[in-house]
């Protein structure tokens, strides 16, 4: 039996839409700022893949930024502007914010000043699912592009940050979705790309990659693609909390992404239970995986007020469109019987 | 007859070898960050590329951290550094220094504090290469890298930045080599990849390729192979100043890339020859690419002590390891004729 990859809030496997376009593009050979026929056929395929991403957005009308990423977007959103968010935003927002708004118990940022806030859509530990209030600065909107509706142009917000390698796309390509007019310092200067905003020749064939991937992502997600991947989901949190007494999943109940299950055994360590199921054939994470191997407690669950003992014990299951009903059933007795297990050896 | 690409020097095709890396890379599905095997699977990919560049570079021993290109490695590199520089730094190093250091009629810069100092090993426009001071802080190696041999651990620099699209492979990566315990200050923060230097997923398709890339570049160069590309050169540049008096070779005689030639025909503008060139199916460049399609007078050349009149009609031919003779007799011929057709029309 081959491996099970149930962490696709890490990252996701390459969609078939977004390999061939950066195969395509391999043969473009000119440079996006080069005046001539080579450089007009490679600037061509960056604002084909720019006008996907917008409308995979419902950002028509707004400008889009190519980055290297999310994070870098975030820095490009955030640095220097004095805003406030929770200490459940991604480490690459936080790092430019001051953690102050109080989360609640459901997960739920309150927000006094939208103008100076910053606020996720979608939490990539619980999947939890934010409102955004009007008039908000920053939304970082990585984890819910392609498996959320939303438009950009209808949420209120003044920038969007996004990632390709979330909803299929390669890994160092993101975007910064901002209103027209919109004029964030440069943090890369030399060369004038991205209208000035973002120096740098352009990451071509990942760019390439994240438009179609951004527009197979979109039509998944109308056609409904995800409502079994929730129904998997809510199956597998049914196993592992019905078969485990000690068992809560986080977010139960509330509005969440399709795709993720939090669920936390206290005693059991959240690293150990990681490696238990890789060893047994699984992909599953303890948070974050931006940590570079560093399994800590969940700061995203301690923000909503839960206990060390939960906090430590957090597993992330995030499936994708491909995952289906044997992986979960498979990953849901592996985990049982590594449960039962522990549950034996501290008994 | 195809088209004729002779603009090497803003971006190269990529070679076979980083389209191979590629394509694997592709379907590796984990997040380096992760610790599972699908994580420690792409961290290994991107690990090999690490010593790839390193040992092109001949940097054994020293800190590879990869970007998204050298415009983000010179910012990581200079800014807030309180460095110098001369005029004839590429934009994305100038915009970080104070561009003070004086630049002779050969195009050499005089550097009086290297340890202060960032200086280019060669030339993006006429391919001049300086001597490198040792102890000097910066050096941008990006147009030397694969076309002259040279070694970062022998080079006296303390940090050397790169990219991977000036030799075959893709844009949007590049690196910052430093020696080891050099700690530059982290511009994206968030995640603690690349030993918390430079925060967000890797470009893992990306780096895959540019690792390949590296690594045939060195192979090519070692074997000799540039070569017959300065041959070419140097047959171009002897039809382009032989069949046209008022044309003149900048850089003609001193030490130079192999594979770039910079002439400029007074009266005709950059921007016009660049054109009818294109029409004619050639691809040619009036300097750095990388202003956005807008083309005005080279920066470069005035720095050298070089008129208006020079400055406003340079045009850069860059070769590259698939160049053939009759690319250049074709490209000689079609310049030649415009250029007698310039020539009547003010006449």
């Amino acid at each position: 039996m081959g491996r099970v990859y149930l962490d696709h809030n890490a990252t996701t496997p390459l969609r078939a839409e977004a390999r061939a376009a950066m195969i395509a593009a391999m043969d473009v050979v000119g440079n996006p700022s080069s005046v001539h026929a080579e450089g007009r056929a490679a600037r061509g395929l960056i604002e084909r893949a720019r006008a996907q991403v917008a409308a995979a957005l419902g950002a028509d009308g707004a400008d889009v930024v190519f980055t290297s990423g999310a994070t870098e977007a975030a820095a490009l959103a955030c640095a220097g502007r004095g805003l406030s968010g929770a200490m459940i935003e991604h480490p690459a927002v936080a790092a430019w914010v001051d953690t102050t708004l109080a989360v609640d118990a459901q997960g739920r940022v309150r927000i006094g000043d939208p103008a100076r806030s910053v606020l996720q859509l979608a939490n990539s530990e619980t999947g939890i699912i934010q409102e955004l209030p009007e008039g908000l600065a920053v939304c970082d909107a990585t984890q819910a592009f392609g498996k959320l509706p939303f438009a950009f142009n209808w949420a209120g917000a003044g920038m969007m940050l996004v990632s390709a390698h979330k909803l299929g796309g390669p890994k160092g390509v993101g975007a910064l979705v901002m209103r027209r007019g919109s004029d964030p310092a440069a943090r890369l200067r030399g060369g004038g790309q991205e209208m000035g905003r973002r120096a740098g020749t352009e990451n071509l064939i990942g760019i390439a990659g994240f438009g179609a991937a951004a527009e197979a992502a979109a039509r998944d997600l109308a056609a409904g693609r995800w409502d079994r991947v929730s129904f998997l989901r809510d199956r597998l949190e049914e196993a592992l909390v019905g078969g485990s007494k000690l068992t809560i999943s986080i977010g139960k109940g509330l509005r969440r992404l399709p795709n993720t299950l939090c669920v936390a055994r206290p005693g059991w360590k959240s690293e150990t239970q990681v490696m238990q199921m890789d060893l047994a054939g699984f992909a599953v994470s303890a948070g974050s995986a931006c940590s570079s191997g560093k399994v800590r407690e969940s700061a995203v669950l301690r923000a909503m007020g839960l206990g060390e003992d939960v906090a430590r014990s957090a597993l992330r299951i995030s499936l994708g469109l491909d995952t289906d009903e044997d992986d979960v059933m498979r990953f849901a007795e592996s985990w049982l019987a590594c449960e039962s297990r522990y549950r034996a050896r501290v008994a």
